[in-house]
């Protein structure tokens, strides 16, 4: 999809909400979009068009502001996505984000994905992956990350099947990035919702909002328990409306 | 909860919403507030705060410019709610919508309940209650309905448990009802969004967005297929954000 002019009264509705200059820990914004029923695909491992062109220029513009980009290895199968930034000043992409791709057991493949693609064409930086401590990496995919300037890193994962959210930010803050953006699945973000329960994690949610029920069997984000956010702000463009917030 | 003065904006951002002054059909609001989870109650049978003051408002607002509010029975149980308006203009209600309460068996009792009460202290009108063909009625709860100006009305009810809206809305147009808002719970949500699919019923709908996660163990709205909408417009308050939409 093609991006546009970013609408102007997003920069001033953003600026609160973006990593700082400087900080001593990683800054983490949660962001995606979802359906008015909380859902953000239709079906499992189908990708849904939901966010208006203007709300998805945002998410390429927060791109140009964080270090990093993560998700879920079900929404890199399904959507085969190229996490990187087209967001554009005079022509020019500001910055890309590094692909960190949550795959506990390394089912993803580097070789031909779109990720490869956009590295291989200077449109994009090579992935760190996170998988867990006994997975069976292929070692074709492992040489083709780590020759981009990539790498695969290992982690325990919780008996739950959870990663200690805890242990991969402070890892990845080691590898120098400053902010991240979690864009998704569902199941990353419910995870990150309550992770942050247990440790104050999360210092941004950015939640685009479009008007239409995907239904019951979509894919919904939804934590296991309550959360409140506080400082919300909205934003309204054609089609969609975006929140700002932090959690309480 | 006492109410505010209504926010200007909100006058001009609801005119297409609301019923027109003549139809030849019943005119229908879908309308109600959730969490961003699509959370309408943090669990089954508790009433959970969600919406600001200023968006509460807004909803006897609404109530004032129809001739009904519809509510399900777990609604009903769960909030016991006076169903009437208490938006003021120089310090008169302008209208008491009348309270219409899905209850296929027949569990209500009108008795002592906040509609009764409303109704006896002339603060709003008696009740109607749809229940199934064969429910039993309790005799006391009939009496004292009619003796108000209420009145039970029987309809068959579907195999899979649901009402046939077309009857139950023709009927009430019969019954000089030109307009009539649906307020909840989610069982009659879901069920007029999924009977709109087949007829289409849903003139408008009105949703407030409350900024925070009730978790999934809350009660949630989600129709059973996709349900596209048209028209959408956002509304921002204090703290919540409305959309205002039709049914495609």
């Amino acid at each position: 999809m093609s991006l546009i002019p970013l609408p102007e009264s997003l920069i001033p509705f953003l600026q609160s909400y973006l990593p700082p200059q400087r900080t001593d820990k990683i800054h983490v914004t949660l962001t995606y979009a979802q359906s008015l029923d909380a859902r953000i695909a239709e079906k499992p491992g189908i990708q849904t068009k939901l966010s208006h062109v203007e709300t998805k220029t945002m998410t390429h513009y927060l791109r140009s502001k964080h270090d990093a980009i993560l998700v879920g290895i079900g929404t890199v199968l399904a959507d085969d996505p190229k996490l990187n930034c087209r967001y554009e000043i005079d022509h020019t992409v500001p910055h890309h984000p590094r692909p960190i791709i949550v795959d506990p057991q390394a089912r993803w493949k580097y070789q031909g994905s779109n990720v490869s693609k956009v590295y291989n064409a200077g449109l994009g930086k090579a992935p760190y992956i996170i998988v867990a401590e006994g997975a069976k990496i292929d070692p074709e995919s492992e040489k083709a990350v780590q020759l981009a300037g990539g790498q695969y890193i290992r982690f325990p994962v919780q008996p739950n099947g959870g990663l200690c959210w805890h242990q991969v930010l402070t890892k990845l803050h080691d590898l120098d990035i400053q902010s991240i953006m979690i864009e998704g699945g569902a199941h990353v973000i419910d995870g990150i919702l309550k992770f942050h329960k247990i440790q104050p994690t999360i210092n941004s949610l950015i939640i685009t909002i479009a008007p239409v029920y995907l239904g019951k069997n979509g894919v919904e984000v939804s934590p296991c328990n309550r959360v409140d956010l506080v400082d919300a702000e909205w934003w309204t463009g054609l089609q969609d409306s975006v929140l700002a917030a932090r959690v309480s």
